[in-house]
């Protein structure tokens, strides 16, 4: 993992990013790099679109930074593995938890889905999206993943391409080597990784999944895990497994 | 996984447990029991004490549970893996998620330790205690970690067995198959996995990791990983290849 640079902040933005091209912040921007981290007129910082890759910029403004200067380019635009984490929605300060670390972990898009046994009934969509720019500043991703409005379990299955790997995070299934689980999983569709609700999936639910052709049952060892440390678990074994971690061309 | 228990409470005591005994509730016990989950004299909790294995107990008192009475054994007492987690301190709420999750992902020993770009310089052990505590109780884990007190790296490289096997989580390793770095390492002595502050290690600290006799460098992927993103991260690999999660009596 690459080490975090704590001395240029990371600003997304949606315009434009070329050299010589002039951005004007918002509000929040302004405030947040003048007031919080007391940046002024001729410091540095990197932004990013999602788009055009990363570049380094020079504030400008009188009394807060209010514009940037985008000078040159520091990162080519990447982009994300195929992988899609499909979970049930926790309360608030949880939620966003998860939403940061999925970011973290390299996924591609979020989908809430709503089971019999899921604790959170609204989600917010809007600070999911927040959640995700703020992580993907503070870690260096240039791409943003998809935020999913949620949706019922069995309306996301009718639905879903069933040719994609479903990585079904079971904690009835038996626990056994997840690298061996992996092996001959075919992964150039895309992959979707599901975990449920805390109290887990009703019975008809978890048959519905074991039903869907591509399914991999993932035990996450023998020790009850919560939902966002479970996430950040399956996600680090299948990236190992499947993903970019093992290797670098695999997205 | 297995399935988080909500009806059942799961309490830590320091008392001997066994069927017919009667277990004093301290007072924070009482007020968690009585006013949090609302629970009366008649209702049943589980209980642990690190060595006897978990049992049931029903509750008694008159106005708010103050006694226990313990019913039956409901697990025997089992192990955790010899998994050592060594980490540069956080600060305050951040700390306390990191042990919880470290907790959760069945390591046996926590050990703080300060390198040259540590975030934290006080570390409150007593409240690592009671986060490994709390972090046993919801997730059913029996045997309580220990706590280390915080020691500078230098000196715990200087007196640790280097007959374990160290796990390095090292953000300059080259991106590679988390797995084939693992194949070969002997963890029959023990396993310490050693994540960084966020600042990254010094040169000198890194070189001094480097000569250790049994050191595998764990590259966490391509994205930078918040640190405790990268414990969850890095103890699901190393569960994963060395640990209980593939095999269940890697103990």
């Amino acid at each position: 993992m690459p080490k975090l640079d704590f001395r240029s902040p990371r600003l997304f933005v949606d315009a434009p990013l070329a050299a010589g091209t002039g951005i004007a912040l918002d509000r929040d921007q302004t405030n947040y790099l003048g007031n919080v981290l007391r940046l002024a007129a001729g410091d540095t910082v990197l932004m990013f679109n999602g788009r055009d890759g990363e570049w380094q910029a020079t504030l400008a403004g009188r009394k807060r930074p209010d514009r940037a200067e985008i000078v040159s380019q520091t990162r080519p635009q990447d982009g994300l593995p195929d992988l899609h984490y499909v979970f049930a929605p926790l309360k608030h300060a949880r939620l966003d938890y998860m939403v940061q670390k999925a970011i973290e972990m390299g996924v591609s898009a979020l989908r809430p889905v709503t089971t019999r046994f899921t604790q959170a009934s609204r989600v917010n969509v809007e600070r999911m999206r927040a959640n995700v720019i703020e992580a993907a500043e503070q870690c260096g991703i240039l791409s943003l993943a998809e935020v999913h409005d949620p949706e019922p379990l069995e309306r996301w299955l009718g639905t879903r391409d069933d040719q994609r790997l479903m990585v079904f995070c079971d904690e009835d299934a038996p626990i056994a080597d997840p690298m061996a689980a992996f092996a001959g999983a075919d992964r150039t569709k895309g992959t979707d990784v599901l975990i449920g609700p805390e109290g887990g999936f009703a019975e008809e639910e978890r048959a519905l999944l074991l039903k869907q052709p591509h399914v991999v049952r993932l035990a996450l060892g023998p020790r009850i895990l919560r939902a966002d440390t479970a996430a950040v678990a399956a996600l680090a074994v299948v990236q190992t497994a499947l993903g970019d971690w093992g290797k670098p061309d695999a997205r």
